[in-house]
């Protein structure tokens, strides 16, 4: 669980459970939030494990669609002092306990005044809220209500050693060329401070992503997105729509991918996208009992920019634990303990999977009529990838009565009732026997 | 209960339940069929409600459509005297004694032949049932199967005095001008004597809706018709089909809209219209329970024209409990007693809803891309029609998240899984804000 | 049960279902295989009951399609002797006994080495195996498990009289000249020694269905193919693939078709087509608790070659107990005892209602607006077929309800909820009255 100094240096893994569980513990003290040094020093180390990733500085007061990038928030020190000095809140011991954004103070106030600057949440008595105050000026504290309920009356000295003022919100892109320019997309973002599903699971998650598809030769091109949430997919929209909606073939959010409760998917706005069958043919054949989401009823992170009207990514959310829905989320009990390698790993193992096929994915036509006479080519009594004769014959059989070219791979097996990755060999060999021809996309026939 | 005299000068009141009984009341014993003196009082009555109301006239004999107008009844007397001279049947009791559009006929026969012009039930024994021969000459009375497993074999007088002769069918329309053209049309008829719900609860309905939206500013166009079933509806299309098929966007058909056991639906023939949208999503949210039936298997009234291949209108009947499936349906026991103000203000309320969602529904384009920024407009932070910060937040976002035109607001709000009507204010705000654009009705956009 | 000489003489008779298991009774002992005399002895006595059948001979080493037609495969007789002499697996006994396809052989070898070419099933050991090796060069015996085990370690003579050399592959077809040169196209095989639900069921059916339809005035062209399974249907197919995409409106398998345990329905390739429509409608309606397969997951008849992409006829299959999916299957246990003549006839009713609507289907439009007058034209009190005047009311506006051009007869009928068979006199008396208008095949009209 400890902090690796090494971790860096470790060679693209494919169980890198318990790498991501180690950077998430090196980046979740970090006192993050829309923008600042938090959110510079997370993206720098970050970069030290894709070199490549390209930071970004957007000046406070640019305008960026419908929004204005807010001044720059830093924060040294924070706490309460009691009538006798005591610290009974302090934002060294944990950074929930200051609300983000909040304005510098230091003065002596009574409780009842306090009272007014106080965040607490009276049915999770003994968790510290997380609370925001980004575009109206405030300042204030959280802290659980156990404490609150405990407080006397008496006169207390508060101390927040902020600054607000024009500087910069920060944030970090990453393309990794593929033979096609066509991207497949992930976004995730970085302006909480020490919340651990939600967020730095998704960062991480992120980046040993990023590791990974980098150290290989892809079909696809990939874009990663690390910014603040909402104003930073603003940001990001701001500059690349065009490229985005020209480009992007599949989406993914990564939000919420550390625990291991649960496996949630959240559609895309349109529901039907490529994107979306993929994640629901892995989650359903990887994944069964999953909870899935409506996108109307219960969006909530960035596919709120990415999938609106005028936009419309295909960005579907393959979750743990969705946000708003687990008793930690935005709590001090969204901590290092909520998350775990093996909740990591297995977040890392769907997102790898839908990509697998979404690189894989083709419709194919028979380049026959009927079946192909399987005996002269020995293919009833062969073994393909260790399967036995029957097996074989009834899956190219099954398989070559859909290449229709209107059916893609995964459509394929959803009809045949196997996974689509276990199709890929049956597909690659008929393609070489000449017996049927790669038509490409779907999306490049106009379907 | 009692009828009064002073009904139509009420003001169009929003809770005029117990003054459409009373309207019920009054109307209730007039002696209605397809032709005759019954419905030319029965729509003066009405005129007195609603003084733009056009009569017309339609000489026996017009050919409309398929169809013929039929000779003009009207009835004086009619009954049944036993030896004694006893008036053992008597149509001044209840005008359901009368098969309708009985020839006039003055004798005296036995008790088999007797038999021959009689109509009982034996499985509702203690009911008059209704029944009718339009077009097929005959004489008969209506009695209880218990009066007639009594009658003695005796001879008996029956008198019907009663012309079928050339005069004119009788029907009643009202146009109330809207800011556009497009028309919302309600349909009711008035040929039925002394039933309730099935009929007088429509043409009362139809009155107080008439009066309600005659006395405000609308966008659409109202059109209201009160004719003879069936034969009425289809003078009424070849009059005005042309009319009818281009400017209608809506329409209802007012039937059984008076007891308070049961709310019901019968889609239009196609199903998917706007007018069946629209009812579905008030019923839902608003009479949860609601029975749903099937047009083929189902429908039985005015829809039968209107929505006949080749006139199409998008007609819908919002019901209490609906025609052919309640015991007192076609009986003396669809009286006074089984409807209720209850009953009709629910009706009155459910149809003033409908409108109220067509009137209001548009699609709309956000002008923006991205979320807007809130905060910088005050709206996170603010109240709207009451409600805290948060909600109107994720309303105003989750409705600028469906604003991309092709969701209308009928749609938005089933996405969003709210009431469409609490989403007006919403979408007003926003459009007054310049954040999104009223793209105006989805048929205008070719959907 | 006995083999009727005379059965070829019978009229072409509404309930054969005797005649159709005498049929297969004469058939059943033949020993067919992919070519070779069997088939042509089975076709000839086929030909006996529709003289117009052709056969055709294609000779070994063709090319068609993806395969090549393989050499011709006779038999005169084999026999497994043991030490003391005695036949203890005999071909005579049960021509399954033999792997189809065996090369001839006649060697005395150790019981070691008999193993090697003895095929049983452990899974039901008083059941002989069915079993071929067309296209690996094999010789082999099967029977029972039981058998199999009672083997003593000892030398055994195995003699094989079998031939394996050019020649030619058998099949026929018939094609019975419609009103129109649009097709229905029944497929069956005959390729299978002595089976009977698989297979011999098929061709007799077949057989029979050929009787009927021959023997009438069909507005469709029938087009029935006798044809080894699998090389068969891709011979067939190399031949007449333009004529049968251009001119199939429906499409049927005749496979599995005898027994009584079940009814079974394998769907189209697409599944939507108007084959699979009619089919539907039928075992709904006739067959109610039908099984429906998949077409991906369970087929493994001719349709795989008939409903390839670049083919895709419309075929589909209703069967009695699928292939596959009964123990009895490809075992001596599907014999004369596990088919009957009420399955069979069971099979000719469904085959024969299906052809039926497929006649009769019309798409329709109405002449008028609104509903037509029907007392005037004694439509609302006069009886059609027998039936009462409400329900002929009812069917007839329900109808015309329907008829809008886009909705064909089974549709409409499902729409009312009634067998479309039941409404074939409506829609007759409509077009007669002029009130209706028949607007031909929806194919035609581009549907």
């Amino acid at each position: 669980m400890a902090n690796s100094e090494h971790s860096q240096n470790c060679s693209a893994n494919e169980v890198p459970g318990q790498q991501m569980y180690d950077l998430a513990a090196r980046l979740f003290g970090i006192c993050r939030s829309l923008t600042g040094n938090g959110v510079r020093e997370t993206l720098q180390i970050i970069k030290g494990f894709i070199p490549e990733l390209r930071i970004h500085e957007i000046p406070s007061g640019t305008r960026c669609l419908d929004w204005v990038v807010p001044d720059e928030w830093n924060i040294e020190d924070a706490y309460i002092l009691d009538e006798k000095g005591n610290k009974i809140v302090d934002f060294r011991q944990n950074n929930l306990h200051v609300v983000g954004y909040s304005l510098p103070v230091d003065q002596e106030i009574s409780l009842a005044e306090l009272g007014k600057h106080l965040v607490s949440d009276p049915f999770k008595p003994d968790s510290i809220p997380y609370a925001t105050s980004y575009y109206r000026p405030f300042w204030g504290f959280c802290l659980t209500h156990n404490q609150r309920e405990g407080l006397k009356d008496q006169r207390y000295r508060v101390v927040i050693d902020s600054q607000l003022k024009a500087g910069s919100l920060t944030y970090a892109d990453l393309v990794i060329p593929g033979r096609s320019d066509k991207e497949i997309f992930f976004s995730t973002y970085i302006c909480h401070p020490s919340m651990a599903n939600n967020e730095i699971s998704g960062p991480v998650l992120a980046t040993f992503l990023a590791r990974w598809f980098g150290s290989r030769d892809n079909r696809h091109t990939f874009r990663f997105v690390f910014a603040p949430e909402t104003i930073g997919a603003i940001v990001y929209l701001s500059k690349h729509l065009d490229n985005l909606k020209r480009k992007t073939v599949a989406a993914f959010n990564l939000t919420c991918v550390g625990d291991d409760r649960a496996v949630s998917v959240l559609p895309s706005r349109r529901g039907n996208s490529l994107t979306d069958r993929v994640a629901m043919h892995v989650l359903k054949h990887k994944a069964p009992g999953f909870k899935a989401y409506d996108f109307i009823q219960h969006r909530g992170s960035d596919e709120r920019q990415y999938c609106s009207p005028g936009v419309d990514l295909p960005m579907v959310s393959i979750m743990r634990s969705k946000y708003a829905t687990y008793p930690e989320y935005h709590t001090s009990k969204d901590d290092l303990t909520f998350i775990s390698p093996e909740g990591l790993q297995g977040s890392f193992d769907l997102q790898k999977k839908c990509v697998h096929l979404l690189e894989a994915n083709r419709i194919y036509k028979t380049r026959i009529i009927g079946e192909p006479h399987l005996a002269r080519r020995g293919l009833d009594g062969q073994s393909l990838g260790g399967r036995s004769t029957c097996e074989n014959r009834i899956m190219i059989q099954s398989f070559m009565a859909c290449c229709d070219e209107a059916t893609d791979l995964i459509a394929i097996a959803d009809k045949i009732g196997v996974y689509a990755g276990d199709l890929i060999p049956y597909a690659d060999k008929l393609v070489d026997l000449g017996l049927i021809e790669d038509r490409g996309d779907l999306e490049s026939t106009g379907w």
